[in-house]
Formats: C-alpha cells, sequence, structure tokens
C-alpha cells in the first residue's frame, strides 16, 4: 500500500513515518508538514538519517495518489482535509481527535467549536483493534484512538463488558511521559517545571473523559461515570494508567484474570504478566495489563507507549486489518525493555 | 533542649541531624549509628561539612543524658529501645512506624510480627500536629506518622472529619520519590529500573493502609474503606497524593475549599493554593493541598517533601510542641521552588 | 539595607526574593516585573506562599527609594537602568551579564551589540567574594559572574594564581541543569528533547568564555587559552564543572590540595572534600571542588548550584560585604543533602 | 548459526538474547545465567513475553553444539570458560574484557589480578568493525570492545589514524547512563544518590583508559597519552563522549569533516550529521558523530547506546561478519528518536 503522512513533522507523525519506513508491505507517499516544507525529513529527525531520503512538503493534493492517508494534525485540522480525501476515494486514518465522539454536541461540549464534517463522522470506525477488528477490517475510515483513552479502555473492557464491576464509578489516575504533549515547546512542558514534578492536570475537564466513557459504555450499554485525571510525570515517553472500579458480585484474583485472558486470547499486542512496567512497552506496540483485587475494589495497571499503541503503532496496526495484512506486520519490533 | 538521634545516618536520620543543627533551641546529643560509628556525619553527608562536627556512636546509653530521643531506626528496632528510653524519663519521637497502629492486633497484621511493647502503645500520641496538637503538647512520647499517611490524612481530613464524604470509598492513589526508600540500594531503587517508569507497588499491602484508615477514622468514628496505591516515580524528593472521594451530599467547590480554610486556619505549614506542584514543597515542613469536584466526586491533591513534613520536619515540629516552643522553631527554611 | 530587584520575576530573580525575604538585615524594596505587573509573587512563586505578600511592580523609579538594587534582567538589558540608578547614589549589583567583559570590543564581539555604558564598566567590579573581597566591600556596582564561570573559575583560581598549571590550555567540561536557561520555554528546553540527553552546545561560542579567561588571566598576567564546553543535562539545578590543565612541573595530589586549602583558608562557601556531587551544594551558597592528578594532566571538578552560588547566592554575598555585614549573612542555609 | 550465550540475564545479555530472537538467520541456543536457571526469560525480562519462550540454564557444556558462543558474564569470568569453548572448535566472542588488552602485564595492573589464558589472548581479535572489518572477518575469537571505548574510539580514529592531532595528550571527558553499571543494585547506582547529579569517577583509573589507548596508538604506532574521565549521569542508556585534541597543523573543520567521512565510507551505522543527541541512538547500533574547531583545539563528540552498539549490537555485527552475512543482519531497528 502507498501510505502518505499529513502532519508527518510532530511526534506521533514522525513514529509514524520511522514505522512505515520500516514497513514491509508501505511505499512511502507524502509527507506533510508546513512548517517544515522542503526540509528533509532526517534533518529535523536525525534518528532517521539513513532510513528515508524524503522531504517535508506543504502540498497536500501529493496525498491524493496514495492508498491510504494518515492525518496527524491538531485537533480540529483534522475536519478541515479528511472530507476531500474521503471523496477522492483513499482509505483514512483520522489521529487528530475530530471523529472520535459520535455525538456533535458532546464533540462540541469538550473540543470547543461546532462539528463541521457530521456526515463522515457518522462513518467513522474508532480504532482499537483489540476491540473492534472485524469493523476496521471492513471501514475505509479510522479514528484512531486517544493516547489515555487507548490504555485505559484496554485494562477495563473486560471488566465491563462482562459486567463485572459498575459502571457507576470508574476512576482512571493515568500518569504521563511528555512527549504525549508534543513537539511544541510550552511552560507545561518546560523541563524545570516538569522534570521534579509530578502534575496532575485537566482534573474532571481533559477531553479523553468523554472518548472513554464512550466507548466503555458501547461495550455494555450503560453510560459509565468516569473521573479521569492526567499527571504529567518526568518521563518522555510511556503511559501508565491505574483504574479503580467497584465489583458488583465478589470475584476471586484468579477469575478475573480468567475473563482478561479470555477476552485477549490471540490478541498479539495485549500482555498479562501481573502488574506492568513502562520500560517493558517502551518502543513497542504492546499494552501490558494487570490487576489486584483489594476487599470490592478491582485497581487494574495498564501501560503503553503512549507514540506506539497510543499513537502512530495503532494506526498501522488498523492500517494492517483495513488491507488484509496481518495485524503485527511491520510492528514486531520489541520493547527497549531496560 | 538537648536531642539526640537514634538511627542518624539513614536519609531521614541525616535530615533530622540537618535540622536540628540548625535549630535555634536545641544543643546536640549522640547521634547513633551502628554501622557507621567513629565516622564524621559530614564525611557519610557533605552537605553537612561546615554545620557540625559530630562522628557517629553506637553507644546507645549516651543518649540518655538528652531531654528527647528521635528513634529513627527501622520498623521493628523501635519497640527495642523505646521502653528504655521513656523509663529513664526523657520524651521520645519514635519514627520507625512500631507505635502508629493503636490495636497490638493490626500491628501484627501488617508488620509480620507481634508487639513486644503493648504498654507505651498505649501510651502514645500520634504525631500530626495539624489535627492533635493539644495531645502532642501534653505528651511525653509521640509516634511520628509514615511519610504517605502525612500527605493523605491532610488531603483528606476537613472532608472525612465534617461528613462531607462517605468513608465508605476513599482511594488514595500516591507517588513517591525514590528517597522514601531509605538509603540502603535495592534492586526496588535501582537506577535503571526505576528511572524511565511510574511502579505501582504493594497494592492493597502497604502498611500505611491501616495507619491512614485508623487516623481517619478517629475523626468521624467510622472504620473507612481506604484503598491505597502507592507509586514510585523517577523522582529523589516529594508524594504527591491524588485522592477520590463520594460526596454524601452535593457541595460547590467554593464550600469545601472554606472547610479546609477553616479547618486549617492559623497552620504555618499548610498551603491551599489550588492544585500543588513538588517543588513548591520540597526542602519546606509544608503541606500544599488543593481539589477538584467532578460530579460527586472529589479528587484532592496534597504535596509534601517526605522527609520533612513526611518526617524529621513533623518530628522537630512535634517536638517544638513538646517543650512549649513555637511550632514552625527551626522549621522557617522556604522550599526550592525551583 | 533596604534592597529591590529588578527582574524579580526570572528564576534567578525569584531566588534572590527568596533569599532578601529571609536575611535578617534587608527590608525588600520594589520588585519589577514588566509582564506580571500587579500579580502577587507567591501566585507566580507558590513556595513564597506565606513568606511574603508583595506584587510585582513595572514602575521602575520605584527602586530609587532603596539601598541596592539587583538587576537581574536579560543581557543588554542591564545598561539601559544601571546608569540611571548609580546617577541616583545607590548601590547597584548587575546580574545581566553587561557589565562583566573589561573590553567593550570583546563585549561587542560576544554579546553581539555594542557596549552603551562604557563609564560605568570601567568602575564595575568582578563580584567573585573568594577571590576578589575587598574590591568588592569598598565598591558601589558590582558586576556579579556569570554561572558557568563562578563555578570554573573557583575551580581553576589556585592553580593559575600559583603557576601550578600552564595558561595555555585550560578545557572546561562543564554540565548544567536546565533551570540555568532560564523561565522561559524554548525549544532547548522542552522536557521531551532535555530529558533522555546529555547536549554540548555552543561549543567554543558561549560568551561565558571569555569571562572565563579574562579573570583567570587576572590572577596571572596571562591570557588563558580557554576551551569551553558547556553540556544540558537531566536536571533542574546544578552545575558540575570538569576542568582539565597540564601542569608546568611535578606536583603531588597533597601539594595541590594544599594549595587550594591555603588561597581558600576561612572562605565559608568554598568545600575542599574530594570529588563533589551536586546534591551536596544544591539550595546553598556552597561551592566544593576536588581534584585528581593523571600523569601531567590535572583534572579538577567543582560543583554549584546555579541559581544561588551561581546567581542569587553570591550576589546577596556580595551585597553583605558591600553593606559590611558577614559574608554570610542570610546565607546559612545548608544544600539538599539528598 | 546456533548462537548461545553464557551470562544471559545481565543487561548486556539480555539485549543480545533480544537481538538473536529477531536477527532472520539465527536460530538460538543455550542461554546461561546460574543465579536464575530454570527461570523463563520473559519472567525476568516482561518484554520478551511473546518473543521467546526459553529457560536459563546453568548447564554451560550446552553451549558447545553451537556455532558461536557470545560470552556475557563479567571480567575475570571470561578466561575461565573461552579456551574449553575455543578447544571445542566453535566461534566466540568474549564481552568481558578478559581479551581486550593485548599485553598481559597491563591486563594484571589495570584488572588486579594475573591473565590466566595468554594463550588465547594473543589470538583475539577487537571487535570494533568500523576499523577492524576484515580481521573480524576471517577470525574465530573476537574480544567485544568495552562501552567506552567504543563511542572514543570511533570519535578519535579519523584523527589520530590521518595524523591530524597530536597523540601526546587526548582528552575523554564521558558521560554514561547507568545501565552501563549492569543489572546488580548498588550504592553507586542507588536512585537517590544518581537521579539528582553527575558524578565523575574513577578519574585517571578506569580500565577502559589503556584500551582506548592500546587501540587508537596501533592506528598511528604512537603511545596515546589519555585522559579519561567517565560519569554517571541520570539517564539509563546511553554514551556522550566530548573529547579534546590537539591540532599538529590547522584545518579547517570542513577538511576535518571530510577525514571522517573518507575513514567511514560504506560505514552504515556511523552518522555523520553535526553535534549528535543521544536519543538519536538509543536503541540501534548507530554511533553518531559531529565536532567543532575551537583554535587548535579539536572538540569531537560522539553518542552511542552503551547495551546496543556499546555491547550486544556491536557484538553481533561482528558475529554477522565471522559468518559471512550482511554486517547489518538482524540490526537495522531505527533509534527511538523521541
Amino acid at each position: 500500500m502507498k501510505a502518505s503522512v499529513i502532519g508527518a513533522s510532530g511526534y506521533i507523525g514522525s513514529e509514524l513515518v520511522k514505522l512505515l519506513a520500516y514497513h514491509p508491505k508501505v511505499e512511502l507517499g507524502a509527507l506533510t508538514a508546513n512548517k517544515h516544507a522542503g526540509v528533509k525529513v532526517s534533518k529535523l529527525y536525525p534518528h532517521l538519517d539513513g532510513v528515508l531520503d524524503a522531504r517535508f512538503t506543504d502540498d497536500v493534493s501529493s496525498v491524493l495518489d496514495s492508498d491510504i492517508a494518515f492525518v496527524s494534525t491538531p485537533y480540529g485540522e483534522g475536519m478541515k482535509v479528511v472530507p476531500e480525501l474521503l471523496a477522492s476515494g483513499i482509505k483514512v486514518i483520522d489521529m487528530t481527535g475530530d471523529y472520535r465522539l459520535k455525538d456533535p454536541a458532546e464533540y462540541e461540549k469538550w473540543y470547543g467549536s461546532p462539528h463541521k464534517d457530521v456526515e463522515n463522522l457518522k462513518k467513522s470506525v474508532y480504532g482499537l483493534p483489540e476491540l473492534f477488528c472485524d469493523a476496521i477490517k471492513s471501514s475505509g475510515f479510522v479514528a484512531n484512538p486517544g493516547c489515555y483513552p487507548t490504555a485505559a479502555i484496554l485494562a477495563l473492557a473486560p471488566l465491563i463488558k462482562n459486567h463485572i464491576v459498575s459502571s457507576e464509578s470508574v476512576i482512571i489516575d493515568a500518569k504521563s511521559g511528555t512527549s504525549g504533549a508534543g513537539a511544541n515547546p510550552t511552560a507545561f512542558t518546560h523541563h524545570p517545571t516538569v522534570a521534579a514534578d509530578v502534575h496532575p492536570y485537566s482534573i474532571g475537564k481533559h477531553r479523553h473523559t468523554p472518548e472513554i466513557s464512550q466507548t466503555l459504555g458501547s461495550l455494555n450499554g450503560t453510560k459509565p461515570g468516569v473521573v479521569f485525571t492526567p499527571h504529567l510525570v518526568p518521563l518522555v515517553r510511556g503511559i501508565l494508567c491505574t483504574c479503580y472500579t467497584k465489583m458488583i458480585n465478589g470475584y476471586a484474583h484468579k477469575d478475573i484474570v480468567e475473563a482478561y485472558q479470555k477476552e485477549y486470547a490471540g490478541k498479539k499486542f495485549i500482555h498479562l504478566n501481573g502488574i506492568p512496567t513502562i520500560p517493558q512497552v517502551v518502543g513497542s506496540n504492546n499494552c501490558a495489563i494487570g490487576l489486584e483485587v483489594v476487599g470490592d475494589t478491582i485497581v487494574t495497571v495498564s501501560a503503553i507507549d503512549n507514540l506506539v499503541k497510543g499513537g502512530a503503532g495503532q494506526a498501522v496496526q488498523s492500517a494492517n486489518l483495513m488491507f488484509g495484512l496481518e495485524e503485527d506486520t511491520g510492528l514486531k519490533c520489541p520493547a527497549l525493555g531496560i
């Protein structure tokens, strides 16, 4: 497949370029990045020196002769280009957040401006392959999940889907490395501010909250009460979610682990080996999940690389499914580990 | 007052030595540390070079001519020396954890061996001055709180005491720097393991759990259901607690903040200025607390320096009260800030 | 003394405010910060909550009724305000870099624009009290040294002054925490860029190079050939300099250490206890120095807190001397240590 | 080729296992680790879960039916097993340090005990493929370079070989992440000690010093005077070397860069794109090199991943050459980048 990236110079964009450059079935198409048009990709990202010779372009029309376009611009920018891309008949994976919330009113509430492409919003499939594999396979338009929702939903889906826990109170205490905030320097990611702190932010107001609630709710027909608190931690890569849910009936640890094993049987990127660590997944498309039972509370912990499983890797995983390839084609690279 | 430290070579012990050396009303007595007997304190801790000339000793009897002894050895070691110290008539602040849980059966359950000094256990006063100031003032024997309980209890006390939230489900997601694990190198604090991770540990099994539950319960006569998850984060100093409780009735953010302001009126070390950061308290005896209301959940965040307010500073604060001094004598040093 | 700060909202400015607020002989005057005029200092820097009630102002004239003004704006801004301050008769400590290089041509070469206050440039005294104590005492105008020069010059002065090493080749490999780059977020201090790297920058081009060379040269009448390579390291506070010089004659380690002890006898902030660590000085005004002899090369290592001894603390130290106070008044706070 | 690893549970050992597991031409043989015999590799290293099912063994004889054995035990242990391995006719890559210094007297001086296998010491080839490719190809026994020497020698070889700089004074200021100190927790790698410091150690005494000197000297027939100062920095992976050498004649920056380009033409793992960063190489087998000219001093900076190019990756690179494969077989994984 010929694959293009719109917004290729950000952190997720460049991770995508790296994955696509190594993908055995992909031919790289256009890589757009307005600010860096004409610049060699490997000049901006020297770790790609020797990997590809391409330059960034600002000519979005050059994307149209691809088989698939990945849209990796900021939110609000996705719905500006997706209609034309879809109209031209190519497959699209939108990574901007614009096509995740199915209700336009919810979009406006959380993203702060009205949705401008309600037609295509209806058609988008939520690109979490471990849960929605079949829908992705037959879709031409995928909304790639946010990084936090990926970690949180995979941690909680077997509990919600199997009615093991109540949907009423789902508490997600998430910790993220700073690469999740993107390549643009801000006060929020200024090293002296971040490096000696653990910083909770957007408490109860983060726009990944309704995305988590909508997706978990779709698994058991409820509207889960999600309390989501993201924290910035002094790491570059990685998200760890600690989730607290209440059991409806009593279950032993062993029974609950079995529910996870059953739910994720055959899912190559899910690893169930006790409480996970972040280095165990960094650099890979894996999600590691473990849990403990404390009284009637289940404490579930999940870990992902926010740029891979929480971004570029998951998008490639969906693209593989959309083109009839093995899910892990081009995604076999192991985690750093140490 | 003449003050001695038993177990002066650990991280909390050395922080105590530093605070006592600068304290305007303290004469330093014996500093015991068996492993380092004969060694100059400033040899082991070069930041104390020029501050004091003392050497560590292994002669515990040299402590007995002091007015107060701080016991900063590992748990299980406190109850071996406290009886003799108290019998000799000097005041004691036990920092080991041996005299915090009032029920000997609870001690045995969580600390793994029977309590050996039940007599004195009955007499100990829990040394959290913001809540138990009067009892500390009139006591000769104080049990200094654990680091996590200090941060968690101060974060939650106004909510529990004023029946704003239910005691049934108190979720505490705590993040601690690695100095809390002490000066002894272990696999748990090996830099390559810790530095790129956020690591939940002892989920539901940490022995600070019953300490938090006992103290919060003493404020409203309940047995709170505490779910406590500590995480090791790649910082040296600092604890941040994110606490989740359920409101019994609806309250506005403003009303709840007022409850905190009322509870902590005149408390010099409590700072209520929105969601806190760790650098804002590091190096100081302060506890900064902020909160948000999310639906019927209150998310309270507190930050302390685990070695100061979570250890040595709080012990000095109690000692000040026990000797009729101003609470903040020798504790006015501001936080690092940046 | 009544002390004002021009440019009080930066990292060094705020550290200065903290030190002055705690200084037993100082009354705080105006604190200017154009961007934050009207804002409470403790709002911007919450670690100063409870320490001072002052607000930032943009009225520079309010500085003129002080006894001393500290100028802590960016370079180029110092020479805009210093002439008026000096003309009004108050003492001034310029921390901007504008009054360090005595030769206006050198200033223009390294700072990129002509010097606009050559008259006062002639009068400035270089504010490194360990070397120029008498000149500072009798001066009304001090140029506070740069952070790197403080660490490098203190590390090398005894060797240069006593002709132990050749001035021809002085190699300084410096490592600095990111707070040295200031409070403004830039690509250079973006956490994801900095946190997993050690980054050499401005190799051979950093404007602290001529400052080091000029000062060392003033000690032995030469023009030392300084090769200075700063590195950004993933720390917030602290500078460590590793310096390489060639011995002219053979000396034993012991002899060289004695030269340091003699040079720095009675200097309270200099600590000579083997190879230093950064935590040993962070939060204090200390400079720790150690060395090894390797063949005919002397490897000298020094450590300071860049915001204290490398900035605000050193300025207060000079101010103390200018007002006839003990050098360490208000500067006795010990280092963090751990 | 069938490949076994002796000492497979350390950091370099496990990195080797990961690389070999993914190597398209390798069948994994025995993985020995006495302490962990019987344990699944993926139990100790969960990032290898799903990658291999093997268990550690303590049966060294099971190695003998391999085509090649990698010996990744501590120094002193290599010469205990290498004689038998070589006698059995299999190829060997020793990673312990036992076979790097060609002069047994030098070995004894720096490693503290006499060499016990002088016969095989004579036969070992230094496994730095960019410089000794032909010798490695025709050898059955390779001594894999140390991590610091890899970075330092690659940084300096073109200068020394082409007589651009004097051999008399070669100053190497190296900064390493803590994974270089291995998987065993010690006071040296205790997180609270390491995480806020930059720590020079073994100044002039590190045993990589003679290895660097011997190898550089072999390029121009001299005995270079190497002053080598390693520093521990608060990173997990990565080495950055800042090297200072004196030009014999004057050269322009451009000429020197050309010498590097010529020397390393066709070398896939060498990247010459200005001053390097560590993230640019982490996770890859690359070495990035850049330089600046400052007066008559050349400042050369190199960066590698200490566990890959400084350990496991370089060993696989040599093994590829020994078996007639392309140098980068199984080593194409790109760096993390961010």
